[in-house]
């Protein structure tokens, strides 16, 4: 039985600005239905502000407390450990980490830095994880879909520096089991009787199932013909929308 | 018994143009020997006649026809398979592939780009290896050496577009076996009867002795403290310094 239900924000709800057909009527049907509700997302082009901002401008109705972003897990492990972090991150994340001491680092931040992945910062980033610095990733993502192309995410710049350091990144958002426990704690059900539905094979769905909840694969966002045959082999669904995958809880 | 000798290049014979201190006498009572020599490096900042120059304005005594480089290996490779180039090269190594056709290309061509390691280009590269293009690596060293440095090599960006499109690079240099062998080849021994002297206890040690050669590792360019505990576990051998390598065959 499914008590919760998780979404994956980008190419699920939306496709670059445009809501998925059928989408909103879907999910605020959904919210009047008293089933909870969480939308996580590892993207981190935007503050979770701007996110719940523009998913509202859009037609969602959705409340901030129900969304979990990556870099806001960032934010609190920084703040427990008392971290001053060297951020790689996108332009328009910087606010969320303005309240933190920059000096001297001893943490590197990578996030989807866009045009900021450029040779000296990565080199700089580099040469503070020979110094000590704990890397903290975003999540493992390889690529997302934006004007219909698929771009390079932060995944395979956190490997280069892993790799290049000779050191393991921190995961704070998917695939990291400890993310998905942190959504599944605040709705206060077992993993098992919760659903994450998402665009991609593996920081979705694959990393929801090894966090022991169930999953599914929409055809939607970054999805490219064949995601799903690993998907089914790992006991997770496939669908064609995330409308086709709500309208049973309706 | 020892009947060739391979060196790599920077950080064995100098440091940020500077000749290792007994270097320059070394290799050129070695050349009066008779003793075979190749000088073998992935550096990819500039091309073959670049790097011969600037060793015999130090005054190294050194022919042309001795050294093997790894952007040379990828330009035959090229040729040799008909195939049109994308080129994420340092600005200084272009005019090696000024001849090829570069217009709809059917492969990737990584090496130490530098600067040109930016988003926008990396990501071009991405999209032309998610249509099938052929990556084509210059080598997997993590980092190399200069101005007192340790700065990001091109491994660990061939790292990163190998995990973002899920395929394996084609490695053209070091540590390729194939391009031991070609050097190996080059003098008509066996690989035993060669020793590879280099700094890089990976793509010139260790993967020498897996090419089957004997090898060294120097302390002298990027080593860094603890790199020879792996060489030895290995049955590769550690030494101050090339002058020292060498002393016994002069």
């Amino acid at each position: 039985m499914i008590k919760a239900i998780l979404f994956d924000i980008s190419g699920v709800l939306y496709q670059d600005k445009t809501p998925i057909i059928g989408a909103i009527d879907a999910i605020n049907q959904l919210q009047c239905s008293g089933l909870p509700l969480r939308f996580v997302t590892n993207s981190s082009r935007s503050t979770e502000v701007m996110i719940v901002s523009a998913l509202q401008k859009m037609g969602f109705v959705i409340d901030p407390c129900q969304v979990f972003t990556a870099p806001g897990a960032i934010k609190r492990f920084l703040q427990m450990k008392n971290l001053r972090p060297y951020c790689l991150v996108h332009p328009d994340l910087e606010a969320e980490f303005i309240d933190f001491d920059q000096l001297n680092p001893n943490a590197v931040v990578v996030t989807d830095a866009a045009e900021r992945f450029d040779y000296n910062r990565l080199n700089t980033a580099f040469q503070l994880l020979l110094e000590g610095a704990q890397l903290i990733g975003i999540g493992r993502n390889r690529y997302f879909k934006t004007d219909g192309e698929l771009c390079l995410d932060a995944g395979p710049f956190i490997q280069a520096l892993e790799y290049a350091a000779g050191v393991d990144a921190q995961i704070m958002g998917k695939p990291a089991a400890a993310f998905f426990m942190a959504v599944v704690n605040s709705v206060g059900c077992m993993p098992k009787e919760v659903l994450m539905i998402g665009d991609d094979a593996e920081a979705d769905v694959e990393a929801a199932l090894k966090a022991g909840l169930q999953a599914c694969l929409v055809q939607t966002g970054k999805y490219r013909k064949g995601d799903e045959s690993r998907v089914l082999s790992l006991g997770g669904e496939c669908s064609p929308s995330v409308v086709e995958v709500v309208t049973p809880f309706l």
